[in-house]
């Protein structure tokens, strides 16, 4: 980019504090401000990674509501918020965008505690439309904010989660003025199966419609137009809301829903135009536009997929700058290629995942055999139930959701998989704090909520080589058992090869300790931690004792009665809620057996919200981070009784 | 019934144990068949209480499945099991059909531990799809499975839950050849409105079509032609997934499955004839067959709501006979009547549910308001998601779902409204053990799965004046609350009137005990039993203390440092799992604060599902009705040293 123009593009900027400065421009300027918005966001974002793709689609959208709409009296609920960069931009936070998704800094999400601007939580996809269909019928029962406006925005991805079809089918059962913007990138789709698409779209809608359609299916897959990957993104894309919003079959107006577009989300002028047109309009409608990820960066238009959140890069060429992992495999990668080595062994492995195959690592079972790999979109609820189905059919699923993800399909677990005692496999990715997308991101519910369901195994790994082992088990147990596994690099603890059974409520001792002293009880990745703080104390000339537990459900109690009739003390460590997880278990079996030994719990607190920085940082402002567990231990020496060691 | 008409039933059903019996008979005696398990089940449920309408409606369903469908190596997945009495009659349970929801006997629900005909779980709506989709996916990918059958029988209520729909969004994504039965028996339209929609389905499906819509509603709004609450209706039907299946708009055709019907679903012979001719057709189907709740017997065809579950009647005049509930007001109506007395007072109370409006009680608020009432059918996720935006426009709402069903909306309760610390009242009713319903109808996990939720505010009441206050006390603590409270009837402890604000986490005591004795801590209306116990233990010279703690969360620390300062034995009694409520809280807090105060906790069991049976023999079983809770205080006594106490 010309030197000028970034100087032309910033002078535009400056100029606009809040929105109502936008609102003063002439509709003509507006194409600048998209583009210094965009250039910001790109020079930004290549020093301070952030999800890149999704905001730089939306810049024309975010600049035209603004225009339109009289925020923040008018409200925008953004669905996914990592879309919502040029919305903090324009709206009083220009000055502070560099510290985006940093310790103290921007959230990466919209964030109603950061700014009147932000309407309401968007961490989780498909809530969009039901949170603000609930604040346009607020608005109509309020005396005085019946002329407020309310704004959903969302992605075609989005809407087609189970949730998101809920606030669809309410969304004319009460008075309510609701505009929904349906941002569809169309992201599945590639250019061929397009090509097919448009041909079939073309068949009428008549009687014979179907039949046609599927017919059609049948030929082309009979005469391998379609390739196995093809056929399956064809059939994705025809078997998805967009399907159901051509001019014959229009989801929306079947709805009842007054429907608009599909018009370009490019072009600001004419987007401005169309929200003032329905601007006032009575009643639920929506608006369809048509935009690209990534837009106006063209490396991120031709790789959409890549730079949804493609790290720092060098803004000039579109280089992506690799980001050093310490040379270890992450935690992910050993469950892809142990999901990989199972299948191939055993006929009845299956995969699933809701929208997360690369981030869970799925994919790379899907490379291999995709017939066995179900990636069920953005639907956690139906990919638990679906994996029941499956386990009641003789097959065992792997189930990999994010933790903080896996809460939307808790019914499932309990009702579809754990009260039938299926043998499903919960490979839980994300487990713990996640770092820098922050509060809505955390894993840190899953051993409370899960705990508490009757017969449901838990597990975590502390090194590559049990994670391994305990998927490798899990096949065995016959029982839903969930594993659970932070985000990031594993500690990359060698060698592993080939699988082993470990023994189902069993942990193991890491290290000595002194009679009388301390013994650390971790569980998962946290060890690692813990091993660090052993080493420490070690060189303090404070030997303590180390066990990992693997195991919460079921607890090994013949560990804690080793424990309890050795050590005075003991700390518990775990990367999740100090609630309802091993320091509770713990606690709980202590004071009914050794009321003596005190226990101390550490890990995420019960009664607040972890914000966004570093994992490293919120283990440390938490106080589970090795250096808090060396000191926690210290602690307990230095009580005068055991007893102010609690 | 003629006596000789009823033998001849009674001897064509005694022939059939099985299925294999039925599919012997020529197809022409197929209706005798469906008016012998009318009959039988008629006069089975007046004496027996349970589902009635909903198995009535389907027998013409069932018989016809089980006749074209080589059951169970075909497999019927039915969702929402209860359902499913004919099905129970004619897969071997006939016998045992007496013996319908009591302790011991057949549960009211299809359960695969009971029979093999059972394929899975069916107490929660709308999970009949997804599972049934992983059962045909699994057959096609099981060498030797290929030609299984699958169908899914689904309600027109229960398709519109969002499961439902990231069923069918999937059912085209893999390769299968599941065959979906819509059962659509329309209950929720009049004849009026069913007339007006009809004529509004005349109206072509053009670019015009949504427009006309439109305005003939408010046209008809205008003139006064639909009242508010025909309006209601009209919105609703149009408003779900029932007005996307006319010919010119096929929400299933839209998303690939081959649609076939509408037929007459009372008409056995027919159903035979198209069940045969679809049956082995490739891919995803859906047929939708048209049936009336209660079809055949005349007082629940006319009220068919009533009929849902009439308790006993008198099988020749339909006279329900009612239950004597102690002359006490029911929990739900305590809730009902104190929400309606709020909204009068306070501008800012709205009131939702999931379906459950009479179920809840909240029906009263909608009788009265219906404007400020929002029943959002099958959908508990939107439900809570709607909440949150409501009270982001600066409403309180009131969410009134069962504790069970609840567990469907955990990732809202966190995501959309306790992050944001909004101000939702969620009064969950059925919380605790349910009685004949069993397994899947049990709310026992909600103490668990909400206190890990930071900041979450979590009471129960153990009588009606305090379950008011409750209500009275969340409008000004502004954040999320949850009251929780079982079903049936309050324990009639007058008098109340007007509104009190309680304390939030401050307990009481009911009862003072001796130095060094033991206190009872109970937590709702488990307190009513534990009450009992106190009594029976003072007339056996055992003084006890008993407290009411009110709330879980903020935890009562000044009333657990006097129990502690007093008493050397504590026993925790609530109408929940033992895991993750009052008992383990209370245990932690000993254990770090009076390590030598021994803890008994009575509640669910943490490792075991609890049976159907009546709510007094499973509070008996899982051993905290009085008589154990007075043991259990008896037990301390005995023991020699406290510590066996525990």
């Amino acid at each position: 980019m010309a030197e000028s123009q970034q100087n032309i593009n910033s002078d535009i900027l400056s100029g606009i504090r809040l929105p109502k400065d936008l609102r003063a421009l002439p509709v003509e300027e507006l194409p600048k401000v998209c583009a210094a918005l965009r250039s910001r966001i790109v020079s930004t974002l290549s020093r301070n990674p952030g999800h890149f793709a999704s905001s730089m689609g939306v810049v024309e959208l975010t600049v035209a509501l603004h225009y339109v709409f009289d925020t923040p009296e008018d409200r925008l609920v953004w669905d996914v918020g990592h879309q919502a960069y040029a919305h903090k931009l324009l709206t009083g936070r220009a000055d502070r965008f560099d510290t985006l998704r940093r310790e103290g800094g921007l959230s990466g999400f919209p964030n109603p505690a950061e700014s009147e601007y932000d309407t309401f939580i968007a961490g989780h996809a498909s809530n969009s439309i039901s949170a603000a269909l609930g604040m346009a019928v607020a608005d109509l029962l309020t005396p005085g904010n019946e002329k407020r406006r309310t704004v959903a925005i969302i992605g075609d991805a989005s809407i087609s989660g189970g949730l998101a079809f809920e606030g669809l089918n309410n969304a004319t059962q009460h008075d309510n003025n609701l505009l929904i913007v349906l941002n569809d990138n169309d992201m599945s789709i590639d250019p061929n199966v397009g090509a097919l698409h448009r041909y079939l779209s073309k068949l009428t809608t008549s009687a014979g419609y179907n039949r046609m359609r599927f017919r059609a299916y049948n030929f082309l897959k009979r005469h391998n137009v379609i390739s196995e990957k093809g056929r399956g993104l064809l059939i994705r894309f025809t078997n998805s809301v967009k399907s159901l919003i051509s001019k014959r079959q229009n989801i929306f107006e079947g709805l009842n829903i007054r429907y608009f577009g599909p018009i370009d989300g490019h072009d600001v002028v004419s987007l401005v135009k169309t929200l003032t047109e329905i601007r006032d309009m009575q009643g639920p409608r929506l608006l369809h536009i048509c935009t690209r990820k990534g837009n106006g960066y063209a490396p991120a238009e031709q790789n959409p997929s890549v730079w949804h959140a493609p790290g720092k890069f060098v803004a000039e060429t579109g280089e992506r700058i690799k980001s050093d992992s310490g040379g270890h495999q992450k935690w992910q990668d050993v469950f892809g290629d142990a999901l990989v080595e199972l299948a191939e062994k055993h006929e009845e492995v299956v995969g699933i995942t809701a929208a997360m195959p690369s981030g869970t690592s799925i994919c790379k079972m899907m490379n291999v055999m995709p017939e066995r790999v179900f990636d069920v979109g953005i639907s956690e609820g139906h990919a638990v139930t679906f994996a029941g189905g499956l386990a009641a059919a003789g097959k065992h699923p792997f189930v990999a959701i994010y933790s903080s993800f896996l809460q939307r399909a808790y019914d499932n677990i309990i009702h579809d998989v754990a009260i039938q005692g299926l043998p499903v496999t919960f490979c839980i990715d994300r487990a713990g704090v996640v770092g820098d997308d922050g509060v809505t991101h955390h894993g840190l519910f899953d051993l409370a909520y899960l705990s508490v369901i009757p017969g449901m195994k838990i597990a975590a790994p502390m090194d590559e080589e049990t994670l391994r082992n305990l998927m490798y088990t899990s096949l065995s147990v016959n029982s839903p058992m969930a594993i659970r596994y932070p985000r990031g690099a594993a500690p990359g603890i060698p060698p592993y090869a080939g699988f082993r059974t470990i023994e189902v409520g069993k942990g193991r001792l890491l290290n000595e300790g002194e009679q009388g002293g301390v013994a650390i009880l971790s569980i998962g990745d946290a060890g690692n931690d813990a091993r660090k703080a052993v080493s420490q104390l070690e060189a303090d000339g404070i030997p303590t004792a180390h066990y990992d537990m693997i195991w919460l459900s079921p607890l090994d109690e013949d560990l804690l009665r080793e424990v309890a009739g050795k050590y005075s003390s003991v700390v518990t460590v775990e990367d999740a809620s100090v609630h309802g997880g091993l320091g509770s278990a713990v606690t709980e079996w202590m004071s009914r057996n050794a009321p003596n030994v005190s226990v101390k719990k550490l890990g995420a607190p019960a009664d607040a919200w972890v914000a966004h920085a570093s994992v490293q940082r919120q283990k440390e402002k938490c106080g589970y981070d090795a250096a808090a567990i060396a000191e926690a231990v210290k602690d307990c020496f230095k009580a005068e009784v055991v007893k102010d060691c609690k």
